[in-house]
């Protein structure tokens, strides 16, 4: 038990259920003497927000964030920051049908073995809307990581199957799927549409890019970097995959090929995505990682109900086509708040060394 | 700092350099009641050993297991215990040279700029050289989740761009590669000739399986299985990429294509990897890691030195060409240390529900 | 950073300062399937509350708990509960002549030096105030806890001098100072009134006694329970030191005096107070600490201001006379959450010998 | 269970019994640059070594420390540092007529309740003998704050009932029993003498001062830097109770009395024994642990044997009369690697604060 916590010094703790009453998140051991208003932390919520587009479901989650303790005169504290996130949009009529049904994909068959009794409402713990409270955490980490000049992005390098050739970060911002190559967009965005039309969903590849960020940064043997981001990506229930750097094309290299030369300027390639044994060089940090499709679908499909009979289930209410690009935000506040985390810890080794 | 240990109950902390004295775990929350022999151990160390195979350095590393605490009358006694690996064949005459040079893809340039100090012989604390406690540690975590019945088994899926075809586990134990596909293990050993002849190196892709394991392990929401999964197998030194079930793949599925649907008999497919929501759902768990090209070549690399003026290097030493099969029991044993540790977790789960 | 969790297993992690939107808990770890409302929350909170009594403050804490997730239908979920209790009756005006100036005996001087920025309103995060999110949480141990039979009492063993003579158990509820001595909780009474006329306050020692323990509670060698209890208790502001069983007198006694004859029926004596190499032994655990005097007086104090240059202060306010009873509640809970967090870590333990 | 480890960034781990092979401790986090060799560390084993004093069992235990990781070329490298002890004057066979019997005061009962299966040889891991580990790991800890300036002093304050008055730090070093006052270690060396003629053992109080501490170290509201040393030094077997400043007299006091006022050149009183809310003020840190007496002793006692039928007791073999003073570097020890750890704890917030 006691899993819904993350990292050593900067520590981030969730709770909340998809139709409870609310979700949130404490952040403890954020430095102190931080900007930090609920404008900063509304403003990620804001990228995660559903309606917005086409590959997302028409629930209207008005997320608005509360800022509890943590903070004096706008300033961090250094003490615990609590957010609060209330749902409000909650109709939990629609799950009712589905009380008795483990949906595939789902966890609902996975929570019932494991504690015996669950909260069925929305899926409840084990719903994508947990996400919400590690975008409200990653706002924080974002700022204590910009602090630093480290920049974490994040984009859409594949759906549906299509994936985006050209990469042209400026064009993140022009298009809602998120993603570097307008073209590709198009022909995601037509995916999508029949996806819909066909009562079925899609998965894709998100990759993140980390900008900025100083080496020396992780903590061998276990608590390496890479350790740590994988970890906190696979924590995000639509994940299936992670990859730094070449990832798995590595494995069909040769190490003349994969090796990154290091020349005066800096290492010449980046096979590496940023990480040499577990810590930070300082160049780019690459990550890709796997999504797989909504697991709520229309189409009809074969379970079974608590009672292990047979039966049928087809998912109406409101969900997306895909998790991209609202999974986005959720992989750069996963990223950031590693990052927080390792700066500090990095700060203690670093601070002692200077003596 | 303080990032050399892994695990909550069952926990296990390594220690140790490449060409120090000795290398060690300190495994504690192993339960009591267990029979624990050296040879238990060695056992494990033996599927490590270099010089059994044409991948394989020559470097001849007698690695003998001592226990030195924990056990009574050839039980566990709940206590911690002390697992030591004394170095022996140790030349770091042939590191001298390396001394003040930065290897390509290796942690030489990161940890220097980290710890402002490193042990530069044969990689140091960063060495592969450090797996060998992993194994031993490892050793007693198999032990524990067999008891359950819990079995874990990791192959050669790919090497060299070679990938098994055939998937037969009896074939296993049949050639060194540990490859499932007899075929494609000779042509395996072709690319691995031809890369030691060529002063090169080779990656591959590590299949792991996990048998018998119950439904329930995990703990949601950060410290999931397939978190703790990844987090575990990317800690390896070589590891760049690690999927679950479908991984990669169920980018590109929909999710009619890629959830499992449940009969009464259990789930029809497996694209989940044997993981819901972060819980081992009873199916087989299924993962693959990437490991990238051996870094140490003889090919001649660019780099630059301490003072960071360009240089060239061309490594020749005791070196392996591949990190397959040598690292498929380092695979095994991290993925039986977070097996054992989610174990014992859930028993308080489970014991607590209970009353 | 990051000191606000305890707990391995059953985790808790408080938030907020004295005059900011609420005070809350979050507790992960806690089993499923354990009947849990508002109204046993409420119950422990209404013993801290103040204005019950003479040696209370007239500030009027409506405390009000509200459960935010975790619980279904009434029963836990195995899920984060997530706790909050807002803040009401807060006049932070009285603290504007304090916010430059160090009160004597409080935080103010340690938390400006530690993190150079602080919430001075009553105390910030520093507050006695904090407490009632640990009596929050610690409710819920208190229901883990008495599951398995084990129930804590704790009550005013010494007050501003007067300590109780005759311990009648039966007597405590009787009086509003949880005084097992009703002779003895009447001179208290007048010592409260002395102090408090003449604008002082008063320190005491509360005892705490744990009935129905099991013995093989407390994880040897830094973890023993006596160790986890000292901490836990110590980190309550107002407490200056933790003796259990004989304790102070132990260092006087000789080892025929001290050791507990073991016969048939159970322990002759209980000097160990129930805990023997750090694990229960089945017999009563008896605690005592000691509880300095409420560092906020009336009587003039000589001090400094947050440039260096020396001031008087007198703190009107409303305050105590004595965290005596108020602080009562708050030590039952923290023992309760260090038994429910080791009762779990013993069933881990439990569960895998009995294989 | 894993209970063998204790700090966040400084963190030891350690491991052995007493009557096996070695004992040991890893110390994960020891920053790196600091000078070390195995001569720092025995001369702290030297102090803990008995057959110097009176008080000491003749048991010759050659305490010889070995270092096998984390160094190179006498400096430490930020690696985990492995250090091991081994057992050389292990005579076992005294044991062999305790073996199914649980003798008073000892964790033998309760190691056998918790674990079901035990060391029985000089017991085990519950031995006196297991903080041999704590001392070689502590040694790196004064080395850690020593570099910052801090100093940790123990000493004598109570034996056998006999408290020392006056307090001369410069006496310390004069006698065996590490008393600050002459007189008074001359009635102490008489109780010792009394009691090992009757057969019996006796108890005390070790006084700890802790000097040039700057303030700012501890983290609330849970790891507050005397919650962490009541905690490690609770976790000494011998300890029943822990007391910092005035302790349990600040129960008697009124708070005008207790308070320390505070002048433009400090603390002009010491009550809160240098830690005000949890927090370091940089005042000396005053800490009192009672020690009960040493449980073994040969006059006779009641007790059981493993079958729960009564029987008798007279613990011959070779035993100390009292854990003073060989308890002294123990107390040091624990409370140099609290302190180690808050340092790099503290050393985070400064350097995020700073930018």
């Amino acid at each position: 038990m006691s899993g819904n916590s993350m990292g050593v010094l900067f520590r981030v703790t969730t709770w909340g259920e998809s139709h409870g009453k609310a979700l949130g998140a404490v952040v403890d051991g954020c430095p102190p003497h931080i900007d930090l208003t609920e404008s900063d932390i509304q403003a990620e919520l804001t990228k995660r927000r559903p309606g917005q587009h086409n590959s997302a479901s028409p629930r209207k989650e008005e997320d608005v964030v509360e800022i509890l303790s943590g903070t004096f005169e706008g300033k961090t504290t250094g003490t615990p920051i609590s957010l609060i996130i209330k749902n409000k949009d909650v109709d939990s009529a629609a799950y009712e049908d589905l009380k008795d049904i483990f949906r595939p994909g789902h966890g609902d068959f996975t929570y019932a073995r494991k504690y015996g009794i669950r909260d069925h409402r929305g899926g409840g713990r084990a719903s994508g809307r947990e996400t919400v409270a590690r975008v409200a955490a990653g706002a924080i980490a974002k700022k204590v990581i910009f602090r630093e000049g480290i920049e974490v992005i994040a984009y859409t390098q594949e759906l549906g199957g299509v994936a985006a050739g050209q990469i042209s970060l400026a064009e993140i911002a022009n298009n809602p799927l998120l993603c570097p190559d307008r073209k590709a967009a198009q022909r995601m965005e037509q995916k999508l549409k029949a996806a819909r039309e066909g009562g079925d969903s899609l998965g894709g590849i998100v990759a993140i890019r980390v900008r900025g960020c100083p080496p020396g940064l992780g903590e061998p043997v276990f608590d390496k970097i890479d350790a740590d981001l994988a970890k906190a990506l696979m924590s995000i229930g639509t994940v299936k995959g992670v990859e730094i750097g070449a990832g798995f094309q590595a494995a069909g290299m040769t190490g003349s090929q994969c090796n990154d030369p290091i020349t005066p300027e800096g290492f010449a390639t980046n096979h590496a995505g940023g990480i040499l044994a577990g810590i930070t060089n300082g160049n780019e940090i690459v990550i890709r990682v796997a999504c797989k499709p909504i697991s709520s679908i229309v189409k009809t499909q074969q379970t079974i109900d608590i009672n292990g009979n047979p039966t049928t289930v087809s998912i109406r209410g409101r969900h997306d086509v895909s998790v991209i690009p609202r999974i986005i935000p959720v992989c750069e506040a996963m990223v950031s708040i590693v990052l927080a985390d390792h700066l500090l810890r990095q700060q203690a080794v670093v601070s002692a060394e200077r003596r």
